[in-house]
């Protein structure tokens, strides 16, 4: 069987691709490595361990990664992070912490070790900045060959970013390790604005999730309305949330819910479009592409397979 | 037959591409409708009168378009246009003036007749700004839906300009005008960098034209080492010159030489990334797609047709 880690910053739609992944037979999710973004690393491993206690798989392990960017000495949640997922990152529901407490080993090492564990088998799925996978490449070069592949949420090819008019905000918090990466050879797909901004979810399907009765399914409903909430003033043409981080999960499962472009990309790190995630132009004509771009999504399949996973999930939880 | 009008600021690839249109049975070059850009429109003008009489077919009008953007007064053409075009436009390399003169139709009335007269037979291949194609779409809005497509020669989506790390020069000289038509819902191909740059010429093709011994095969061979020798200044990385105009004519001719990505797509016409063609967000879950965007071309059979059409045109031409 497949297996997966999941690299969060345990915001809302982070709880959402947790949900995704233990609602994925195909796969078994060997662990979570916890990074910066939505919230400090510190609370999101919090919320990554209090989510997968509610959604019944205390059996999940969580590693500490690093808890600020590879050009910076500390991180700060933006204003913008903590009205969309709110200050604490799951909407303000209030949840129970976990009784366990995140892993000794380093989320860099444990990531290192995985990778030589399972080799192919493994898909990493990152939907925070890429400042962990950055740090693991950096020790361990080898494992660009070694892995199976990355599919991360983050970046905008063919549209524009939601920072500002170049950047997508996962990229934005770390350029420098994200064009390390696309430039590494690493095999990975880019889940990128392009495609997480069509698969859109309103509250009749959060509503679906109340109607379950259990905890689980209240929990998901009541963060994800909050979400919702935010994207009626954030981005109101879009008649709901976009499905950002477990539209990733579900291309790691099943790579058929999404067109791609094959390409070799690269992070803009210096000039005014710092940030944006664009084609190599030097390796344009190279005959081997180590990224595909998804630029295309089949929204009713996606949509049909998420709610069907997630309420399965959650009427069986609690 | 499908009827071809090219829009031209008469340049080294654009003579190549009224070179391809001219050896493309499939089509007829009904009319050049001049612009701004490589040259002056009156140099291009000058350049399409002299280009066609050479290459033999003294009967292709040729239409004075406007000769400066929908936001300027004047227009000065650029030192980097002229290092790669040479000062009069092709190469330096000197032919015969032609002893015929433009039409004294004005080319955007020219456009708004030939939409009305051929409607879906005509395609429309513009390889500078958009200027003129803008303005008769303000003259008369109904051509958007009579027209059969617009196979554009501009832009850069999946890879960076090269006027800057956003623009391409095309777009970048009216960035309002292409913004307008981008989003005027006319059925267009946008053939841009993404795709020529990788279609590359080198002087071991240029030689199978001047081993022809005709005056045209000459010419071409000339005029075109010129500009493979100024891509060996500004893109050494790339190994020979980019066909950009020429591909345009060929998609036109054929679609079936690129992989398309359907797109509704805008120009950035404000903020820092001000020329930039990206896809519209506001128009992301639109069903109806109005643009095509080339991002994968088939690099052999085109260099093939190129070669066996234009050598086919230069042996004959005299």
């Amino acid at each position: 069987m497949k297996k997966m880690i999941l690299d969060l910053d345990t915001g809302v739609d982070d709880a959402l691709a947790i949900s995704y992944a233990l609602g994925s037979p195909e796969v078994e999710l060997i662990g979570i490595t916890g990074t910066y973004g939505n919230v400090l690393m510190e609370q999101g491993v919090r919320n990554a361990l209090a989510i997968t206690e509610l959604l019944g798989h205390p059996e999940v392990k969580v590693y500490r990664g690093l808890d600020h960017s590879s050009t910076t000495d500390s991180f700060q949640v933006l204003e913008i992070s903590s009205f969309i997922h709110g200050q604490n990152g799951i909407g303000e529901v209030v949840i129970a912490d976990s009784t366990r407490d995140a892993e000794d080993t380093p989320a860099v090492d444990f990531i290192i070790d995985a990778a030589k564990t399972y080799g192919k088998d493994l898909v990493y799925v990152p939907t925070g900045p890429l400042t962990n996978l950055d740090a693991a490449i950096a020790r361990a070069p080898e494992i660009v060959d070694e892995i199976g592949r990355v599919v991360l949420m983050g970046g905008a090819l063919t549209v524009p970013g939601n920072v500002n008019a170049w950047t997508e905000a996962n990229i934005s918090q770390d350029p420098d390790a994200a064009n390390r990466v696309f430039c590494s050879g690493i095999p990975a797909t880019m889940v990128g604005l392009d495609v997480t901004l069509q698969t859109l979810l309103t509250y009749k399907e959060t509503q679906r999730w109340r109607d379950l009765g259990t905890p689980a399914g209240a929990f998901l409903a009541d963060m994800t309305d909050f979400y919702i909430k935010a994207y009626e003033t954030t981005a109101p043409h879009l008649g709901g949330c976009g499905l950002h981080d477990p539209l990733a999960v579900g291309v790691a499962v099943d790579p058929t819910l999404v067109t791609t472009l094959p390409i070799n990309m690269k992070v803009d790190v210096e000039g005014p479009t710092r940030g944006r995630t664009i084609g190599d132009e030097t390796r344009l004509n190279d005959p081997v592409k180590t990224m595909d771009a998804a630029v295309g999504v089949d929204v009713p399949r996606f949509l049909d397979e998420f709610m069907t996973r997630i309420s399965t999930l959650a009427a069986n939880a609690a």
